[in-house]
């Protein structure tokens, strides 16, 4: 048994979690808000820190410019604003985008630095520290050093990563994503999920991050009828919440594998959103990688209540008829990009770029 | 569900932690090694440090005083051999009594204080940084901010703590624990259970913390005929050590209830060693508290793999006949010290000091 377990984020997880831990969100006497132009304001999360804030003092500027999936342009405007404005702290409000900006910004005001250079380095500065709020359940941003950022010049997303960019606190509080609509729960639960799969099946898995990402499995199996039905109560919400978080912990120790790497492609070219790109590939992963890891792959179809793959395919296929056509220009191309993500040496079982054209070809080739 | 989590130390664990991982030992200039006098030579866990420190050119300084049971004099001097050597990390190797005592060295080499204010208050400077190296599998003290300290003054052991007294690196290599003897193997693996327990039961106890108590007792409970065999074999080893940093973990987020408040006064007073004390008091505190949290005791049997809390009692008898008697003005002063310990307020059920004093009537009053 060998592994290594790092979580230095201080999580707090439940219903009022920001009102109830008001001096917890105060990291600093200047606070940027970063969020997003809609979610922060629709969850009541925005309302609850504004208020904290106000009852503590704390001077805030808001930073609402995070788009969908946010390029290094979007976070050098954000960093601009925060310095122009001089906080000293960050609270991130959102889903993954507006969590995963605030990484990079936190980053970028700290360091005088090109914004490509993220992608390449360790910025030599300590990040502002970081508050983070999670409005979806799937990403886990609020628990991962992790920042996820569109590269056009390299037409797709790379991963910036730095030691002090994990949040210092994560207020995870299942009621802000009570007004989710059924899409975008359904979406980054998927998302979630293939976090604790990839996590659970990595080359990097160890004993304990195995634990946690079969708690985060159960607690998502837990939610497949009302994920089906679109019938979401608040224990749901709850659970898919709790899944989302102990996804985040388990890809903080192991990185994904190619679900990520393929799907990156599906959304920067094909718009389907991350979670869905994901899904759409879940069902190939586990044959795939089945005789890498026969018993692990047998746990998971346990834990998911199947008997077969086919089964796993078609629930992940919720509300889809069928995958898009791909045609042989953007499976080459896909290929490439996936290829080129670091994640696909952690993949269970070795792949190469043969490997990955055929799974694009048999899934999006058009005879499926 | 609420749960907070909480767990900063990098934890590294396996054969081969620190020499396969020399860089992160590192943690200044000029290390200090805490240790008492045999165990870090006896286990080979000093000579893998020092080769270390050796390799990367990082001057040490041992103090190997710590006695069993650290009193606040015993740190005082550790504190004060540092001071004079100009040490600007710590490296504690050892049991629980090397490690708490590192943290209050920790925490007086940056502090001009009293070291009795050690328990009242929380330094006011950030305690030097701290690598943990278990060599026994009892006290989780590798990754929590715990110190438990004997204070002479007081007749008995008070926890200091403060946020930075978290070690900033844990190394749990089971390898370093090979040469324990049967004894003291036993009492450690017996205190590690108590922390999973206690935990579990506690009153802050929470549903993720639980996951991981949860996961502490059943590789305990791997253990169990080993334990009660004597042969302890490398697995053993392996899984002791994993359940004993699952219960530093566990009690980091929840503290420890009545069985360390009243087992504390079996050591101070009477010889025993922690684990032993506590150990007597097991199947009472699971008696004792079942109307307050009758699904938790049934799960602990069912892990256990008992019928009856009477089977559990006399399991954790292993290697005692009896327990000693003790006469009613000696109940009764325990009974007063216990109460003066926090962590009562934990326990599952409600106590008062009479429910104490019936506890320690009914296992010692000489009718067992």
């Amino acid at each position: 048994m060998e592994f290594g377990f790092h979580m230095p984020v201080d999580l707090i997880f439940g219903t009022g979690a920001v009102s109830n831990n008001a001096k917890k969100l105060v990291l600093g006497s200047k606070a940027l808000i970063v969020t997003g132009r809609n979610s922060a304001r629709i969850s009541g999360a925005l309302d609850d820190v504004v208020s904290v804030l106000t009852s503590e003092n704390i001077d805030y500027y808001v930073f609402d410019g995070v788009m969908n999936n946010p390029t290094l342009e979007n976070v050098s405007k954000g960093a601009s604003f925060g310095r122009e404005n001089g906080a000293d702290f960050i609270i991130a409000i959102g889903g993954g985008s507006p969590m995963d900006a605030a990484k990079a910004i936190a980053a970028l005001m700290t360091n005088d630095m090109n914004p490509i250079d993220l992608i390449s380095t360790v910025p030599k500065n300590q990040s502002l520290p970081i508050a983070a709020i999670p409005t979806t359940s799937g990403t886990g941003s609020e628990v991962t050093p992790y920042s996820i950022l569109t590269v056009h010049s390299m037409n797709t997303k790379k991963n910036f990563y730095s030691p002090s960019s994990f949040p210092r606190v994560a207020f995870a509080d299942p009621a802000y994503t009570y007004s989710l609509p059924y899409e975008i729960t359904l979406d980054t639960a998927f998302d979630a999920f293939s976090h604790l799969l990839e996590s659970y099946l990595s080359k990097r898995s160890n004993y304990f991050n195995d634990v946690i990402a079969i708690e985060g499995m159960k607690a998502f199996a837990e939610c497949m009828d009302a994920l089906n039905t679109g019938e979401i109560t608040e224990k749901t919400r709850e659970s898919l919440m709790y899944s989302s978080c102990l996804g985040g912990v388990a890809i903080t120790h192991t990185g994904t594998t190619i679900i990520h790497a393929m799907g990156y492609s599906l959304t920067y070219f094909k718009g389907y959103s991350h979670g869905r790109a994901n899904a759409m590939l879940i069902g190939s992963y586990l044959d795939f990688n089945r005789t890498a890891q026969p018993e692990k792959v047998e746990k998971v179809l346990s834990i998911l209540g199947f008997e077969s793959i086919d089964e796993v395919d078609k629930y992940f296929m919720v509300g889809m008829d069928k995958r898009p056509v791909l045609d042989d220009g953007e499976i080459d191309k896909f290929t490439g990009l996936a290829m080129g993500q670091g994640s696909v040496m952690q993949n269970p079982r070795t792949v190469k770029a043969d490997d990955i054209n055929k799974l694009y070809r048999e899934l999006f080739g058009g005879k499926g």
